[in-house]
């Protein structure tokens, strides 16, 4: 095959891949949200399907053929190259996976999360347990499959993000707790700081309001970025950069909680939207791994988006749209009440210091049913002893315990972990950028472009040209220190409690 | 090819053209509800590589040996051979249609839409008018590839009606008219009926509660038929009977237009839910023409719902719903409101006598488009033209004359007759119906089931297995003849306005 020829080979492949995954994104994005119930087994009839046609262009042997060569070739462009590793590691792996059990796999995948849904409606834990046995046996399956002598676990905390595995979470995770714990320590001996302000009556049509408020604050742009309510907040990229979709979750008596979906999520579509446009159509139209996808989303959720100026910037927003409900209050109380310590039950609504645990709870639990440890039957009470441990609390049921996320139902398994690495990966870019960035002062002025530029600049348009450490250590000039993260924990949290 | 090998090709090909068409109708659906606008050229390169996807499989070679394996087998079933039939029929054409003309084809009319519905905005026909021109130079293009012998517009009448053509449209548009503008004529020399109690304010999220009331009443099953709103109410099969998606249009000054809207587009989903379930996953899992499915639509919308029956058995719900604006009111009087005749702009929303003229506008310039008589520039001249030749009065501006429909954007070309022929088809349902069933007294009594399962029984569980003549003909014991509409309305109207 001449360059040539590979190169064309290439550009028909992405194509139809391409379609392929707009199509099986969309078919998930409309079963989280528009889909009748009826609808589940037809979309996981034709998510399958499509699945089977993705396994099939990848694996032909044309395109083995075409991806070595423009591998091997000297006159490939670096760009060109990556793609053709990218797609080449992808090959390696469904190439171990036997077609049928792969399109089971996709299947099974649609399957469990419908009945996830259901589950948590009931709060209904042996009604999922079936189907996440099935998901838990089948990660094992693959992971056997393709990488048979490494830890399974270790298989997919490094699909997620590469070069992750037990070894790193555990020093990592180690040297967090190290520090949030005597520090939640501290803080849970002061009086609480006060939250009364989130709390009270917030029309949803006016959260919807805020919602678009936000987004267009943070920098999304409303022609390719749209918002839908689910029950689990999440994003997705429908085919390229021109069409990500964010969803949130409305409380009607507690604002805080979508605003900060919406923001966690926008700046997931902050990262999706900004890859340069000449990646499109191309794997590299993409950000690179989820730790760095998370170290956006939670950079502007909560190094952002809980800071003082950020809160300085909004709270006439807020005055704006909830006149009522904001009398008596100034930007000060609101910069203290979202940054209020509490050990709780929902992850996605935890505070910034102890929402590590709430990782590492998963974590824990990730591991013990890979190693055999634990069944999948003994979850709840495996959750609810660690929920115990690990935060002081008591889970008073299932739909606020292990029912609570669409992850593993998702098959997103060895993921959670990046939510914790991206949290961490968030303060380093803050210690850099700070170098030649007022941070705090773009907050207040509701006018966020040197701090996506930089961000822009440095991590988003890449997309995933580089490896998620090349990017990491090219933004911010030196390897990862988990050190950045706990000082800021500590500097922000010792300010506001004055320990 | 044996029996046996034939028979799985054509389980395979049904398969993946299931899935193909359930993500191309989805991502239609999208385009249309939750999408944003930078949104659509994506969509439409996706929906340009799903088309060439089903091509190659519709054209590949081996289809064609199976199909006609099937087809001509002795020992092939009705059923099975129906759909060898149906594929065929596609298979012939596709042959005929280059693969770059047909994606092409495919690709401009997911964009044509979105230039109508910023035209439509905009009210800006001239923006319209070159992707219009492209949509009829392709449609001429299509037929003279498909049918070289044939006037091009019967091809695209017989193609959305299998044996419409011109003449026969002639003959029939020429019954009904003769018969309806003399009756218009005398009903426009009386009093017009009072509407008032359609006018006021009416809140969206009641009027939303109102349509899922009309669901159930009429049948659909929520497990299965989803309801959104969009600029131009439709009805879309997403895969198979399991997932319908409904959209209506919400007035805030007038409840009833989304009412008929969804008691229309109700009556679509519902022939499209009650499809055999033996005929899932194949091409039988679907409404046979347009003409039969449009005969649905406006039975329920008209025949049905605008019958002082229905008004009976509605009105309470009415009033729960909206008790102040229903105050002083009796369900006869919302009979009367219902069925006012006023010569009126927008097609959608027409009384049932004139409804058709609205038809014969678009018919009269579809051939005059064709033909060459006219060219698309001239095309808002015209017709105003003929809305004051026809309904006899002034359209203000393009928006609700021209711009009114997405048909034409969407490449429903040949398509409008099926409105005027469908609600023709309805009365000789009622007529027939009548014999065993006491159609007013289920309406009243608001269980629809004896008329639903009358249709289901005659009607809907077929599907595609036979042609349009043959259900119509086997439900209704006799041809079609335009008499029974042109008597029930006589006899209709000649009641209301007491002629």
């Amino acid at each position: 095959m001449t360059l040539d020829q590979a190169n064309a080979h290439l550009s028909a492949l992405q194509r139809r891949l391409t379609a392929l995954q707009h199509a099986t994104a969309l078919l998930t994005f409309d079963g989280y949200t528009a889909a009748s119930k009826g609808a589940a087994a037809g979309r996981a009839q034709t998510v399958s399907v499509l699945s089977e046609e993705i396994y099939s262009l990848t694996t032909d042997p044309h395109t083995a053929e075409a991806l070595h060569t423009l591998n091997d070739h000297p006159r490939t462009d670096p760009i060109t190259r990556r793609q053709a590793q990218l797609l080449l590691r992808t090959l390696r792996q469904m190439e171990r996976i036997p077609r049928e059990e792969y399109t089971a796999f996709r299947r099974l995948m649609v399957e469990a999360d419908a009945v996830w849904h259901e589950a948590k409606e009931k709060d209904d834990f042996p009604l999922f347990r079936p189907v996440l046995e099935q998901v838990f046996a089948a990660h094992r399956r693959i992971a056997a499959l393709c990488a048979p002598d490494a830890d399974p676990y270790d298989y997919w905390l490094d699909y997620n993000e590469e070069g992750l595995d037990q070894a790193r979470c555990d020093r990592f995770f180690s040297a967090v707790r190290g520090k949030i714990v005597p520090l939640l320590a501290q803080v849970m001996e002061r009086a609480p700081l006060p939250d009364a302000m989130l709390h009270g009556e917030f029309p949803i049509p006016v959260q919807d309001a805020l919602s678009h408020r936000l987004m267009r604050i943070i920098g999304l742009d409303p022609a390719h970025v749209g918002l839908a309510t689910t029950e689990h907040p999440f994003t997705i990229t429908l085919g390229s950069q021109q069409d990500v979709r964010i969803t949130t979750h409305y409380h009607r008596d507690d604002f805080s909680k979508s605003m900060f979906s919406v923001i966690h999520e926008g700046g997931h579509a902050l990262y999706s939207t900004n890859v340069d446009p000449a990646y499109m159509g191309t794997v590299l139209d993409k950000g690179v791994s989820m730790g760095i996808h998370e170290s956006q989303s939670r950079f502007f959720e909560n190094i952002l988006a809980r800071s003082e100026g950020f809160c300085q910037g909004l709270f006439p927003i807020l005055q704006e749209l909830f006149p009522d409900q904001m009398a008596g209050y100034d930007a000060h109380d609101l910069y203290l009440a979202v940054n209020r310590v509490q050990p709780s039950l929902i992850r996605t609504q935890a505070d910034e210091l102890t929402y590590c645990l709430h990782i590492m709870v998963r974590y824990r639990l990730e591991q013990q049913l890979f190693s055999g440890e634990l069944a999948v039957g003994d979850l709840p009470e495996a959750w609810n002893a660690l929920y115990r441990e690990y935060l002081g609390i008591d889970v008073p049921d299932d739909r606020r315990g292990v029912l609570q996320d669409c992850h593993w139902a998702d098959g997103y398994i060895g993921y959670f972990p990046s939510y914790a690495l991206g949290s961490a990966y968030g303060a380093q870019y803050l210690h850099k950028m700070e170098e030649t960035v007022d941070v705090q002062d773009a907050l207040r002025r509701g006018d966020l472009s040197p701090i996506c530029d930089w961000l822009r600049q440095r991590i988003w348009r890449h997309g995933s040209l580089y490896s998620p450490t090349q990017v990491f250590e090219s933004a911010v000039g030196e390897p990862f220190d988990p050190k950045y993260y706990t000082d800021y924990l500590e500097r922000k949290f010792t300010g506001l409690y004055r320990l």
